[in-house]
């Protein structure tokens, strides 16, 4: 059955059509907030619907609308302008280009890369469909997490833009990424980071039982297990991820890069502020433990396999079991370079004076 | 369409439906051998079926029927005995609560709600089914998983006092849990304990496929790769659990909380029993190796990313990569605390003398 | 519905069919590279489908054919010549005993084993069937996965011998593994290693993107995160497999074995060779870190939770963060046995002189 083929296989599908034309800051704002695609069907909502909360009464065919005071909290001028600022318009712009020269090459794909990327408008909705289908499962259906995914990114553009500062760390500073489409449906750190993201919002809202939901699904699909309290800045990079645990009061600055089976964890059962604080521009290397309310200094790095239970000064080496600082404590070597940006994991191994091998 | 919507979104569900109206002590012990839910079209069995291991003739409309020789195994009194002493009648009633409350909260959940607690009045129903969605593939039914589970679940209630004991241990001892279901649905490491529970018990009945199958599919959706012959006792936390690897020769006390990426491991090719022994109430950090049929002693805790491969005493300290005991290998400091209890990973950082950052 | 019951759960399903009929040396070449099955609807292809590549115009009711060019680059005696020696068209035989022998005990495993193994008369199929069913989600049918591992396997037999020898060195070296099909089924470092060597090969084609794919759902599914473009031997174990990291530039040598948590990791953002190099025979135990441009040489053992920066000769055990030489680094102990095929973990603890406990 060549016809059947041709429309399962080579032809686009017909989800998700949606409402945007261009890019979000040309749109009205209200648009923004309400996709119409082969879900509709399921989500749809009219004004009889009892779940007011997900549904304004005045888009009765579309859904995912959020709350009308939500959206005016900040004015939309004020949004534009970081946008404008961030000249990032352009970026999916250049993703769908990736795509679709990938989908040239080959076509085996085509519904993949449609699906998830050349379908869409803008990242919002892309991301929030990918992300809705990898969490989803027999009794979490991908719709849901959709419906729920969108309601967050429509109201915070702040989580949009941290998405695409990540979209760019990851570029920048990993070899093996060769586009931001490659790290957008490949890197599940990246995909972790970013469900991790709505996660913290719904949790600042005190909704926490979708938030927990978020993060083990999370957990159980991508590996990482990232509480859904910890507080992440823009420009990470969560490499390989797996095995990673971020705990709930830990706080991530920006341009940290952190590598897999890295653990931020607490000290036992005292509630409070119990994990570890990271400054700017750390690098944290594989398979290593921060433990407790210790603080890690802007530009320090942590060699791979090393335990660290206390602070580690600013622009600073700490390597080892239980780690000390290449240079010693009280002269320790200063880094010139900003290790989370350049990556570097072992030019400290000429001053590890013990190391013998 | 907003009927389709109410119907598919916001109406309860009629999956699954069963027999049992009130607390399990208080049934007929045959009818807890016996649900009939949606699907009973795909599992119903009679007396034509020719799988008699999973069937009794004698209920032609109900499934998951265990053969009668195993269910009389144990008097029903001294189950029952055990029951009340336990006072654990009331734990289903307290997460049934937990969960309306949660969909009062969030009505967007009210579907997978229903289906992983609200519709089940014994908690044995809701793990075989929770389980079973986790653990199916498309090439392994969630049907098939269920049945499965309930005829091991049906006949062990050793098994469900321990998976009760353990929903307390994760309450009490980890701060980022804040209710049972939060457990129940969302700690991989509580869903792949209670897993190997079930593999455990087919494992000693030398039913060793299903064993494995088991094993491997925890290990590819909760990353906890357990072998079914572990001996494994009551009140365990297993936190966070990505990268557990626990040796078939294994035996873990009453008690023990172990973090994420912890290896009990063997020595290599022997056969025999070359794994370790883990004493109640031992608390073992994250990214440790323990390898070889050595013994933690009771009570004793081993810090983060440690490697040991002698025996610990009972309530000391063991840190660092070799291992060594805190205070010395002579005078140990001895620990006044139960560590798998408190979870304190941390006090020993004073005393680790050439701790220098 | 007894007869439903029946028809769903205890009879053998019509999916796979086949062409096969003997083993594949017996066979038309031709014939070894396309399946009918039940996916056949789906993608069948006919002389006007648009995607020739992966379509044979001669073979209007069969999918999954390779061009011919690619199928007769190599002569066929050459490759029916390495498989005699090999001796290996008697391991799928042999599987398929396994298989029937489990079948008979666990019957509930009927339709699992039948789709999985039964009804494949190769050993290509089947693989190219698990990983598919494996790797799938609702984004990726299972059907695109397995007319692209098809369209490799087809044309590779080196593929296929690795494979062989994989099943053979797990079962040889890991006690826990008491059949090849237990293997085959149930070990996702065997999986994981098996979808690489697809990847690999689709990498050396310069087709990176359906590369990259595999790459990342093997990282979701089985949390092993190999690079494409790592080259690795025969004889491969990748013990739980969990939390394994190999870099672009890798070179694993025949007869390796590696526990979980192994990272073979690069240097930083510098692009070229820059990955860890390990010799025929190596051990690396459970959670330990190689990282930069190393050579591990052959028949060396690196312990448990070690860092190793710098080479190791061979036939050396090196433990430790970071690792020294056990014996030292002037006159090093040398092993007398090849550590990758004994897994003896341990046997250097007597030596490591600082190890207090």
């Amino acid at each position: 059955m060549p016809l059947r083929f041709l429309q399962s296989s080579l032809l686009p599908p017909s989800f998700p059509h949606n409402n945007f034309i261009d890019s979000p800051k040309k749109q009205d704002r209200k648009l923004l907030l309400c996709v119409q695609d082969s879900r509709t069907q399921l989500l749809e909502c009219n004004n009889n619907n009892n779940n007011p909360k997900f549904c304004r009464p005045d888009y009765p065919d579309q859904f995912s609308c959020v709350p009308i005071s939500k959206i005016l909290r900040k004015p939309i001028q004020e949004e534009e302008k970081v946008r404008q600022e961030d000249g990032d318009d352009d970026l999916w712009l250049v993703m769908k280009d990736e795509a679709q020269s990938d989908v040239n090459r080959e076509p085996i794909l085509s519904n993949y890369y449609f699906s998830s990327i050349l379908s869409h408008n803008v990242i919002e909705t892309a991301l929030a469909h990918y992300l809705s289908v990898k969490l989803s499962d027999s009794s979490l259906p991908s719709g849901t997490l959709y419906e729920l995914f969108m309601s967050v990114l429509s109201e915070d553009q702040e989580i949009i833009r941290a998405v695409k500062d990540d979209l760019r760390a990851v570029k920048e500073r990993d070899p093996a990424c060769i586009s931001y489409v490659q790290c957008f449906l490949n890197f599940k750190g990246f995909l972790a980071c970013q469900s991790h993201r709505i996660a913290h919002k719904l949790w600042s809202q005190d909704r926490k039982v979708l938030a927990f939901m978020i993060q083990n699904r999370v957990s159980e699909v991508f590996a990482s297990d990232i509480h859904p309290g910890a507080k992440i800045g823009r420009g990470i990079l969560l490499d390989h991820a797996t095995g990673v645990v971020i705990g709930e009061t830990a706080v991530i600055g920006n341009n940290v890069s952190i590598l897999h089976n890295v653990t931020l964890g607490g000290t036992g059962k005292v509630s409070g502020d119990r994990h570890p604080k990271i400054g700017d521009g750390v690098l944290i290397g594989a398979g290593t433990c921060v433990l407790g309310n210790v603080r890690i200094g802007e530009g320090a790095k942590i060699g791979a396999g090393s335990v660290v239970l206390r602070d580690v000064p600013a622009r600073t080496t700490a390597v080892g079991n239980p780690a000390k600082l290449i240079g010693g404590k009280e002269n320790p070597v200063k880094l010139d370079k900003i290790p989370g940006l350049t990556m570097d994991h072992t030019l400290h191994i000429n001053e590890w004076s013990d190391y013998v091998i």
